[in-house]
């Protein structure tokens, strides 16, 4: 730690914690990766995180609170994803990178494996995992409008079913590839998934387009 | 219990047999679906089976087995699907009304929902799910395959990703359902899921003809 770091006494206690919450956070997340949510213990991640149970046992409430805390930074992300929505101007690239970002990237399949799995065996988490899920719809709802705007999406379907093909896309990617054990190529699942998800959301015209191409 | 049933002393042990293996499993089926796999115990099961727990215990060896059995009824199911793949003259019908039987029919979504929730959280039955799955998506290949020679399936992807696309979109579909809390209309958004998969599936001539009618 740098003297100047350790010189700034009054946010010092409110930095501690939050480097330990983090600590915390990514301990977790290795954890629950490496070898499940459900057998992991609290006592596996306060020592993977080096954090002493007892001091900061408040920190840690339970796995569950582990979870909803990593909800709470996808929220933050999909908040972001939804205010920027009206800056897009290729929402096909938009999307596809945004649906690559949340399976592949963060490098944690893994985690959402195992997020989907608990959400849909323990209440709890079902309802945290709902609203979250909610939330990024929306987000993939007001970026599929400004695709709209701009005539890039079909104007025949309903946004919102649409939003709703991209993220039926998203999960079933997601479990067909953790059910066949991982050993895929997840991208180009995703990928492959991904043109069939646009072909049917784009303006018509595009896939005319496509189709000419094909024809010379 | 007719007479005729009664005098039937030969196989009267074996038929008792598997009528109170088929009562074990409605019973275990019922209960996973109300409250849950993990929360149903075997006494529970056998409880509601009507089925004395120290007699028939060998019957009942574990809830594992219980999933385990479940997925060779399926595992049947799937055989006789890829074995009369080649009889198959509308693909599309045929595949929509699989996409259905396999979510709604059976009349039970939230089986399929414990199912993949346990699949992807516990290694033992994730590998029998894994094989089952490939079962199935052997199954949907030879019925694409069959699309092929009838020239209702597009030729310039293979049938294999095409099949992981349906399976993809079945996963998807179950899952986003589920978390949305099984409110929806489940038969309307697989519908429209499959549309989007058979748009993308179906040969390029049949979209076209869809085209002009639009225009029209």
């Amino acid at each position: 730690m740098s003297l100047a770091t350790t010189l700034q006494v009054p946010g010092r206690r409110q930095r501690r914690r939050e480097e330990t919450e983090q600590r915390i956070l990514s301990a977790a997340v290795r954890l629950f990766e490496k070898q499940g949510y459900t057998s992991t213990t609290v006592e596996q991640i306060t020592e993977a995180a080096d954090v002493g149970k007892g001091t900061f046992f408040n920190d840690v409430p339970s796995k569950d609170h582990i979870l909803l805390s990593l909800f709470g930074m996808l929220r933050v992300e999909f908040d972001h994803l939804e205010r920027e929505a009206r800056e897009v101007t290729d929402v096909r690239a938009h999307l596809r990178a945004f649906a690559r970002r949340i399976v592949t990237a963060h490098g944690r399949p893994n985690i959402l494996r195992n997020v989907i799995g608990i959400a849909m065996t323990e209440p709890l988490i079902g309802t945290a995992f709902e609203s979250l899920v909610k939330r990024a719809r929306g987000a993939v709802t007001r970026i599929l409008e400004q695709g709209l705007r701009m005539n890039q999406v079909r104007t025949d379907v309903p946004v919102e079913i649409l939003a709703r093909n991209f993220q039926q896309f998203i999960f079933g990617t997601q479990v067909l590839y953790s059910i066949n054990g991982g050993k895929e190529d997840l991208q180009e699942w995703l990928d492959t998934m991904f043109e069939l998800f646009w072909n049917g959301a784009a303006t018509r015209p595009s896939s005319a387009k496509q189709k000419q191409a094909k024809r010379k």
